[in-house]
This record gives C-alpha cells, structure tokens and sequence, in this order.
C-alpha cells in the first residue's frame, strides 16, 4: 500500500487507524485482517454506490477469507430510520452474522450512520469497519464513532458511540461525485480552517493539488477533537459544532432534502461568521475571507427566498436551551480558532440570519 | 429508609447501587436526587404495573422537583421490539425528554429491557433508573446493564449494555405478581444456588422468611458475575447461562408466550442437571436435591407433550457453534459450582432432553 496515510485515533482499547489513499478499496480484507477479524463479512451500502464499488469490495475481502453477503438500502436520508435498521439487522441475521463477524459501511454519510448504529446495537455491539466514499464522510462523519438514525421529532435523536474498528478512505472513489456531492463535503473542511487551522482556508483558496493529503489533514484535525472528548462530555467536541446550529436549523425549515447538509452547514457558517464579528471580535476581512472561500467551493452563501426565518428560529428554540435569553454558540474570535460563547441572544441570530437574506 | 439494603455494583465510572427493601417506591425521587439526577423523568412501564405503582412513583419523584411524564407499553414480549422502541422515544421527544432528562423503568424484565435499550440509543444514551416489580426483574433481569429488543429472528438479538444510574426493588411491589409470575421468579435464584452458593438452595427448601433478605443475596452474586466481566468478554459472565441454552431453546419451541421465561429456565435447568451427572461429574443425589426445589417452587419439570426435541434441537444449533461436534455449555461439577465444558456432544442434549419427557 505503499505511500498510503495512516493517521492513528488513540482512545485506549477503542484505538483505530484511519488508512487513507488512492485505491484502498482493494486493500480492505487486508486491513480486516490485520485488525484480527474473521469470519462473516456483511457489507452495508447503497443502491448508487452499491454499483460502482460492492463488487471490487467483496473480491478484496474474499481473497482474504472472509464470506461475504451484501445489504442495500436506498439512497437518501430516509434511509436512516428505526425500520431499515430493523430491516438490516433481520438481514444480517438471515446471512448467519453473529458476535464472530463483522460490517462493512461502503458509502457516505447516511450509510456509516445506519451501519454504524445496525453495529452498535446488534448483538449488543459488533466491530464496523467504514469505508468512507464521499468527501464529507471522509473529512468528517466516518470518523469519531457517532452513530444516528432519525426520529420524527428531529434529525439524529437516536444513536450510540460505537467506534469502528477501522476506517478506510479511498480517495479515487470520490471521483464519481457528482458536483453537489463533491462540494457539499468541502464545507466541513471550510469549518476546520475556522475552528483550528486557518491554512486550510489559503488552500482552498489556491485551489487543491492532493485530495489525499487534504482529507490526512482533515482527519488529523478531527481526530483530535475525538480524542479529547469521545462522549461529548468536556464540550470540547461540541467546537465541531460552529455553523451547525443554524445549520441544522435551516436544513429542516428547508425541509429535507432540499438542501444538501453541507450547503445548510455553508449557510450556517455564514450566519456564524457574522455573529463572531459582532459577538467575539473577529475581524470583518476575515470573515469576507471565508465568504469569499464558500463562494469559491460553489456553496451557497443567501437562503434560498423561500425559507422563513421564523422557522428557522423556531427550530433553534425547539433545538438549544436558553437560559435566561441566552444561548451556548460557537464562535470564532479569530480564524483557527473557536470558543463556546453563552451570550449570545436570539436577536444575535435573527441579525446574522438577515446578513444572508 | 432505616433497615434498608444496599448492595454497590462496582463498575468504576458506571457504579451504581441497588436499593433493597419493603416500601422503596416512596423514595424513589430522593435516590434519584442523591445520584445527581435533575430536570424531567419518563416513567415507562407496561399497562398492568403501572394501573397499581405509577401513581405512588410519580408523586414521588413530583415531591423531589422532577416533571414527571409517563410512557406505556403493552403487557408482554412483544413489546420488546424495534416499533415499540421507535414509538417510546418518539414519545420522549413530545414530552421534552433530553440529554439532561431520565427514564424511570418501572415493572418486570420486557419493561426494564425496553427501556434500558431506549435509554441508551436515545440522545446516543440518558441515565435509567430501574424499578423492578417482579421477583425474575429483581434478583436478575434489572442487574447489570443487559438491554434488548427481540427481531423475528431471535430474542435479545438486538440490544446494549447500559448500565442504569441505580436500581430500587421495592420487595412490597412483589405481593401483586400472580402464582406463575411469582414462581417463575425462583428459577433465577434456583441457578444461582447452583452455579455459586447451595445454602441457596437449602433455604428455598426450608421455605423463604425474608424476601428482601433473599433478593439481596441474589443480587450481590449476580453484581460479582457483572462486575468480573461487565461485556462479557471473559466468560465468567456466561456461567450465569446455566440452563439458558436448553431453557431458551424449550422457550422458542413451545411459542413464545405459552412458557413463561422462568418456567422454561426451569426445565432448562433440568435437562443441564442430567449433562452434569453424565459429564461433569454432579452427584445424582445433589442434581435430585435441585429437582426437588424446582418442584416444591411449583415450577415445570416436564417437558409439555407438544414440544418435539428436534424442535428444540434445531434451535440450539442455530444458535450455538459446535465446534467438531462440541458445543460448549455450563454445567455443575457439584452444587455452588459451574464451570463452562466444551465436550459436550449433541447426543448429551438428546439424553439430557429425554429425561424430562
């Protein structure tokens, strides 16, 4: 494998290596292997990616050994739900997975959610190994062990931590992305030049030469958030959160579906930005600057006309407590850096939220 | 709460206590301040419990400041499924149950199942606290964390560990159960006479004077299995398994519903007894002393006519690895002792099947 990466998530007898690189895919029931799997393989993927990478997958897991079957869920956030993961744990019965085997998450982020929860909870947990396909899975949700499937009530209310055993990002397979695809996942990397390193920003801004070394660099940053605070307990993870908030908020009033979640998370940092100029110091030209850096990675930077911004108050109300008419926010007072703020008030939002009008 | 029994489940970060005694349901709300709870509590518990304890619990924990919110499920084991769960933590997102909220379980082993998995998959895991009304719930089930919903496909094939913020068996809430609910209870403590301390046995003989003395024996040997080996990796944990492999097998194959869990753990326990004579050496003067209490605790010795042994057979190899024929299961060298065998072949479960025809 060569000059592949490996960037090491250190969280004692929980500690996994995320292997990064071109053509990886063919190396993943070597890697099983060397994590000490065996047994029963049960890949969990959807119909789109399902297509163009199930099968180059199961040949790599079964020159080692193992046997595999294949499990397909729809494309789409609806997949995320209580029944399709009743639904894959009645399957992955039916092909004989027990204690002794394993899953195999192939896809983006709908998929490593529903197939890290199915690993969780199925014979009160099971080793997942994520295999990451779009770039927002890579730089973020395949990493940390949050596992979520939906509930009426709101977006990701049911979950558990279940680390993976291992996380295997080929970066080739990003190249059959389609565009929304491939930018939405750039606004998390837009986030980490916020939050902690502000190089990423200038890349960007260069353009990028090496999706590999990007998605190292990624990783290495939200690594370390994981392994500060695994549970989310310190509040340091919840840093990860800046543009979230609202960006969450958005995402619903839109509806799902409407919005990919990076843009949400795109406007969401807008809106963010403007709040840490008025609220926590940073500079106006800063802020242009990682405007100018969301424009360039063709995500959106006004709210579609047809969201209101009482709904989308409404959903942060029902979302985050305030006390006394306050609320906890992240906030960047410079670019790479970010704090949890707690004095922000709702008319601090509905100010950033008409900067995007 | 004077007189009362603690017993401390030791399990670092995740120790909690279990509280003993007549009349606790009064003081649920104290204990539940005491282990640093605050906000709302969800009582979950099943129509039939909760028409006799919900009320007194309520005002309990309405006494000590919690908002209180109440959650039913239907009586019986099809509550423990995936459409149940989904519509329970629907319900705590309509009542404002969140990461700073609670779930107060309160009834028999389904209640504390379900509800101990919702606890732990909602919000990617609240605090429990577990009520337990039943004898089986008491000395058993509500100790050490175990969760799970059923799939068609197997019982407790989907679940978590979870361990709950404390346990409170109020013993008075015992002298409701009917004679079958009560006597199925024993069949767990008849195992631990067995598996760890005869005297057990003896007493239950001679007749029981104390209940809470009794559960509070029972739960300290059921925390000390817990506590060596929380995720049961180890496998001391498994030796709480005594009579379980057949007895779960005798439960599918008579249809869920028309054996009680204890009842067939009973006749589990029977045919186990016949593999420890034959193979491990049980004296068959102690296995007829362990058949005696079995009866005189009115629970089943024979297996009903209509269950055919390769009915049961068929259920334990789906379920059990043999392993060059060898499966491996808990047997009793002499009373107060098990140890697990992995020489035992399928003609011993034949025989052993046989002796209880």
């Amino acid at each position: 494998m060569g000059a592949n990466r490996i960037v090491s998530v250190d969280l004692k007898t929980r500690s996994y290596k995320v292997h990064i690189g071109e053509g990886l895919l063919a190396h993943v029931g070597e890697i099983a292997h060397e994590n000490s799997l065996a047994g029963r393989a049960a890949i969990l993927s959807d119909e789109h990616v399902a297509k163009l990478y199930s099968e180059p997958l199961r040949r790599s897991l079964e020159q080692k050994g193992f046997v595999v079957s294949s499990h397909l869920v729809e494309s789409g956030e609806s997949s995320k739900s209580f029944a399709v993961a009743e639904r894959v744990c009645e399957a992955l019965a039916q092909s004989g997975i027990n204690r002794q085997s394993f899953i195999v998450a192939l896809g983006g982020g709908v998929v490593g959610d529903l197939a890290g929860f199915a690993a969780a909870i199925y014979y009160r947990g099971i080793p997942v190994i994520h295999v990451p396909t779009t770039v927002m899975a890579q730089v973020d949700s395949s990493i940390g062990g949050k596992t979520a499937v939906n509930l009426r009530a709101g977006k990701n209310l049911v979950g558990a931590f279940h680390q993976p055993r291992a996380i295997i990002a080929d970066t080739d397979t990003l190249k059959t992305l389609g565009r929304r695809e491939w930018n939405e996942g750039f606004a998390e990397v837009i986030k980490y030049g916020v939050i902690r390193d502000a190089s990423l920003l200038s890349l960007l801004e260069q353009g990028i030469t090496s999706m590999p070394d990007l998605v190292e660099r990624c990783v290495k940053i939200k690594a370390s958030y994981v392994v500060e605070d695994e549970f989310e307990t310190t509040g340091n993870r919840a840093l990860l959160n800046f543009g979230h908030t609202l960006g969450h908020a958005i995402e619903a009033a839109a509806g799902y579906g409407k919005l990919l979640h990076g843009e949400a998370i795109a406007l969401g940092m807008m809106a963010a930005l403007d709040v840490s100029v008025r609220r926590a110091g940073l500079s106006p030209e800063e802020a242009k600057k990682v405007k100018a850096v969301i424009q360039r990675c063709e995500l959106p930077n006004r709210l579609p006309g047809e969201i209101s911004l009482a709904a989308i108050l409404s959903t942060v109300l029902a979302d985050k407590k305030f006390v006394n008419g306050r609320i906890r926010f992240v906030v960047s007072p410079q670019l790479g850096e970010a704090v949890l703020a707690d004095n922000i008030v709702q008319a601090d939002l509905e100010l950033a939220l008409d900067s995007i009008r």
